[in-house]
């Protein structure tokens, strides 16, 4: 299973009228930050969880169902409320009772289940063969991979063309939906924290591989391992992974808000720090966009 | 002296260079935040700052010179910092340590003079007399007013043109620069917290008029009165005032963060407060821009 570009376009047409066109702020010549922690629910993932949930024409009484205490958790429930269904979020035992707090705020039934990730997903999709509830996968499902690309056709349209665009990574759906979306007219970077490095190492081996979790990036950037539409989108792509420390994710995101009075997650300020880090450098001249793809942190420590 | 549309579209080709062409987020359909907390030293004074100083051609030896513990001496020691001049900045006794910090980690010197602001301005002026350092008014020059209009310009362009504006006031520099800049393209309505209506009493009174000065908006709002340039210019254009309570602008800052994740300070919530009180209530069908003019504020509170 694979996404093209018309997969893409047709993902645009379908979440417009329920997806904010985030903006683009031009911060020196050529270097562009796409603002997509100010998309509804806070990062990119209400595009793919529209996408998917639209496409599934008339939606099963169960509502929708997904795991993550995370942002994808969070625009599930988001994207349920919008569309007047119900929305079941299963979440591992340890996440933060704020988390939980947020998705109940959003109408959302949390089920806490399972040590970690895994254990909740599978409880899940256990779950949703008993409900029918429509599940949404936080990375590995082609409609949710085509809506996060839309990010990617929106920043072209609105830098009027780029040579590069750096993305973080953590599960691959976002970077897969741009490559896509980008059809070789950009260079697509992967930008990966070297504690949780799902891209690169799975490059490296030549297959997806299960990788250790850990680090600032961990709440948003935390898949164990690459999904596998995403893994094959990217490496037939050329996709290069750079990757960056958890110091230089913590530099980039104060610079973010220092510099500009934007405000991102660590994960939202992870492709920004592959630059100030140097981990990317760009050539002279060269056009590159920054997507900055959530906001959902507590900026009590930002000043 | 007054300021026209001409006088706004040159400074925006001289100032060009040095400030951001903040981006605008459309919130709802025909319903438009124009983000300019975004830009250098976090709110549009660098604007009025940069076009003042551009205007007059060589510096003075002395370089800049302002009187201001909130957003105009930030911008006035960026606009310094960037010309590679001097800048030095008068502030009241009473400002905080850390303003007085960040203007000086901006490396500009701080002289801590005066009760309240009207104390500060004087000492300032009668230092500009003997240093022959370049005076940047914090509202009631026209290269100032002129500056800021470019706010105005660039809010037309982003947004395919509106029927009307919401813009914050205190001295009543960046209204001033807006009406001049729309020249009647779009209706501008000024907002005013009911605690500093320095516009508002003046068109009572059918002339500028002191007024108390209080509340959360006292930090970038508390002009006592409403400038001369303003006031001719607001008043022959017919702008109306609209008065909005302390507690509307602290909900309208809260919801910017949980709703857009736009960290605004309170000044810079004001304008959107109108329309969520019901202090301006646009017509079915009006497109509104919302200038939301500032962002130097200790987002701690919003979470
Ligand atoms: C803010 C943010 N950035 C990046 C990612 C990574 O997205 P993906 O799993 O599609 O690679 C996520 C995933 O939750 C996220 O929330
Ligand atoms: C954030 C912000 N908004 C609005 C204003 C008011 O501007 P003016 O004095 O030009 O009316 C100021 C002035 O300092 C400000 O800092």
């Amino acid at each position: 299973m694979s996404v093209s570009i018309g997969d893409v376009e047709r993902a645009a047409e379908r979440i417009a009228g329920y997806i904010r066109r985030t903006p683009v702020l031009e911060v020196a010549p050529g270097l562009f930050l796409k603002m997509e922690g100010m998309q509804h629910s806070g990062s990119f993932k209400a595009r793919g969880g529209f996408n998917r949930a639209l496409m599934a024409g008339e939606l099963p009484e169960a509502g929708l169902i997904a795991a993550s205490g995370g942002n994808h958790g969070l625009a599930v429930a988001h994207v349920a409320r919008t569309l007047g269904v119900r929305a079941e979020i299963f979440v591992p035992t340890v996440s933060s009772p704020v988390k939980v707090a947020g998705l109940r705020a959003l109408g959302a039934e949390v089920t806490q289940v399972g040590a970690v990730y895994a254990e909740a997903y599978e409880a899940s999709a256990k779950r949703a063969g008993e409900t029918g509830a429509l599940d949404i996968h936080a990375y590995d499902q082609a409609e949710v991979v085509a809506g996060q690309g839309t990010v990617g056709l929106e920043t072209l349209e609105q830098t009027g063309g780029v040579d590069t665009v750096l993305v973080a990574v953590g599960g691959g759906g976002l970077i897969a939906g741009i490559v896509a979306a980008l059809d070789g007219r950009a260079r697509v970077v992967a930008v990966e924290p070297e504690l949780i490095p799902t891209l690169n190492r799975a490059l490296e081996a030549g297959r997806p591989v299960k990788v250790g979790v850990s680090g600032v990036g961990a709440d948003a950037l935390g898949a164990s391992q690459i999904g596998a539409i995403s893994y094959d989108l990217t490496s037939a792509a050329g996709v290069r992974s750079v990757l960056v420390s958890d110091e230089a994710i913590v530099d980039a995101r104060l610079e973010l808000w220092r510099s500009y009075r934007i405000v991102a997650e660590h994960a939202g300020a992870a492709a920004l720090a592959a630059l100030r880090s140097g981990a990317y450098v760009p050539a002279p001249g060269e056009r590159v966009a920054v997507i900055v793809c959530g906001a959902n942190t507590d900026p009590g420590d930002l000043v």
